[in-house]
Order: C-alpha cells, then structure tokens, then sequence
C-alpha cells in the first residue's frame, strides 16, 4: 500500500508518499511544494490543486493523510489551511483516492505514542521509521511523512484487528 | 457585468447572480446548493466544486465576490468553511474569473452604509436593491446576494473614480 501524506498550507505543502511493504515502511519521494508569494490568492490555491494532482498522477497512491486542524492557531490561519485543504482534498477525490484525517493529537499519538510529544521527537521518530539519514526540512516535509506513517500504522493496526477477528 | 456573490459552506452554498445595468442592480438567478448529510466530507467538498462550476458555466459572471472570513466563529468552524472557498476559488480561477473578498463588515458598510448593521437591515437592504418581494431564504442565499451587491457597488465606486481621475 503506498499512502501521500500531506501537510496542507497555501505558502507551502509537504508531502510524503511511503510504501507499506509488510510492516515495513520505505519512504517513496517526499519535499514540498511551494507557491510564489507575490501571486494571487486564487492563483495560488491553482498552483497547489495542480501540483498535489500532478505528485498523485506521478506516484499514484492508494491512500491519502490530511493532517485535519490546528486547535493552537488562529481562526485566519485555519481559514487559509482550509482553503489549501479544500482543493487537496478535491484532488484526491477527482482520482478516486480515500482522504483519512488525522488531528496532530494522533499523529504524535501514533508516531510517539504520546499526544503531546514535543515536535522534535515526532521528527526524530519519523527519522527513525523511515530509516532517514537526517530530519527533513522543512518542518512541513517532516510533518507530512509523520501523517503518512500515522496511516499506514493505523493500516497496519486495522490489519491485526482483522486478523484477531478472523481467528 | 454579471457578478456572482458567493457565502461559501460545505452544508449549504449561498449563490446570486447579480447584474450591473448602469446603476441598476437586476437579479439574474439565486438560491442555495445543499450537499447531502450522510456522504463524506471529500464528496460533499466535490459536490460544492461541480454544482459551483456548473452554475459558472451556464450563468457566466464576469467576476465572483465571496465572503472572507469569519472573525465570529470558531477555529474548526472556519476550517471547514475555508475548505468549501477553497475549490469554489478554484472553480473561479480555473474559468479565469476575477476573484473579490470582502470581509462581512465591508458587506454590511457597503449595504447599509455601517459596519456593525444587524443582518435584518443587510437583508431589507438587499431586497429593496433587487426589487424582491421578499427576503430570500434561507440566510445563505441572502447573504449571498449582499455580497454580490456589494463587488457591483465597489465596481459602480471605482466607474466614478476612474471618472473623477478622468477630468
């Protein structure tokens, strides 16, 4: 199972695509996408829509993670990542692909397994999984492999439940 | 020219169609696009896309005015409403229409002529400028039709600057 974790914003995505191989996680390509600050708005919500859709064409994922809401920002703030969100996940849908949300509270969760893990033990712990020589920057690229990792355990979990269920 | 004034939502889309005849405002076509309840969120975010787009495509405005933001409601709120002007932007963008945003204040100060005005006077307000029998329903469609009244008044100002600059 290949999953494009996404962490959404209308200056900068990250996203991740990593590969579920067994319970081994291998990380496919990851970084971001970036949007030219002097540009409108709308265009730039254009610019993310068609980017993440040529990243989805080219990798083609089973799955897609949206990192779901920022309880800690602002109400601007949520209303532009909404925005970036929007189309994202529009994409995604337009492809046939099934969107999960996770909270960051489940990301550090799954990640860590504590919900309120400092940012850089997330970060360290996704080094680890991924088996990554070094944290990638920026934070968003980080975030967006911590939300791919976040579903694939949770894929994973589903796995064993069915599992235990069919026993 | 033919605005379209937006008050996005992923439950309910707010639409009017406004024409600028002159000084005259003429209402082409208004009302609501409802997605349903029980299908997820990724569809419903489509459904808004595709009904939006269709009614561009077969009404034509020259330019679309949405509303902004919300400063009165919450964080998790804003979020969802952002995602639904997210791929309605991108519908606008994508048939390369000007995209306007005025923030609820600005529409009441360019209905009313006051800021803080309460959302029945924005409503008479806009029934009388349209020549309506009645306030429409529900507050959406309202609110939509303000908000279009409101690009075509900022488009009547700037006719009359440019005019003043002209002398």
């Amino acid at each position: 199972m290949r999953v494009l974790g996404i962490d959404p914003g209308i200056a900068i995505v990250g996203f991740g695509f990593i590969d579920k191989i067994g319970s081994r996680l291998v990380p496919v390509q990851y970084g971001s996408v970036e949007t030219v600050a002097g540009t409108s708005h709308p265009t730039r919500l254009m610019q993310v829509y068609e980017s993440i859709g040529a990243l989805m064409d080219k990798y083609k994922p089973d799955a897609v993670a949206v990192e779901k809401l920022f309880f800690n920002r602002n109400v601007t703030t949520a209303f532009t990542v909404g925005e970036a969100r929007g189309v994202i996940v529009l994409a995604a849908v337009q492809r046939g692909l099934p969107v999960a949300e996770y909270t960051p509270m489940q990301v550090k969760q799954a990640i860590v397994g504590y919900g309120k893990a400092e940012k850089r033990q997330v970060q360290e712990m996704t080094k680890m999984f991924l088996k990554l020589s070094a944290v990638p920057k920026p934070d968003d690229v980080a975030d967006a492999l911590a939300i791919g990792i976040c579903h694939a355990h949770s894929a994973v979990l589903l796995d064993k439940m069915n599992g235990v269920t069919r026993r």
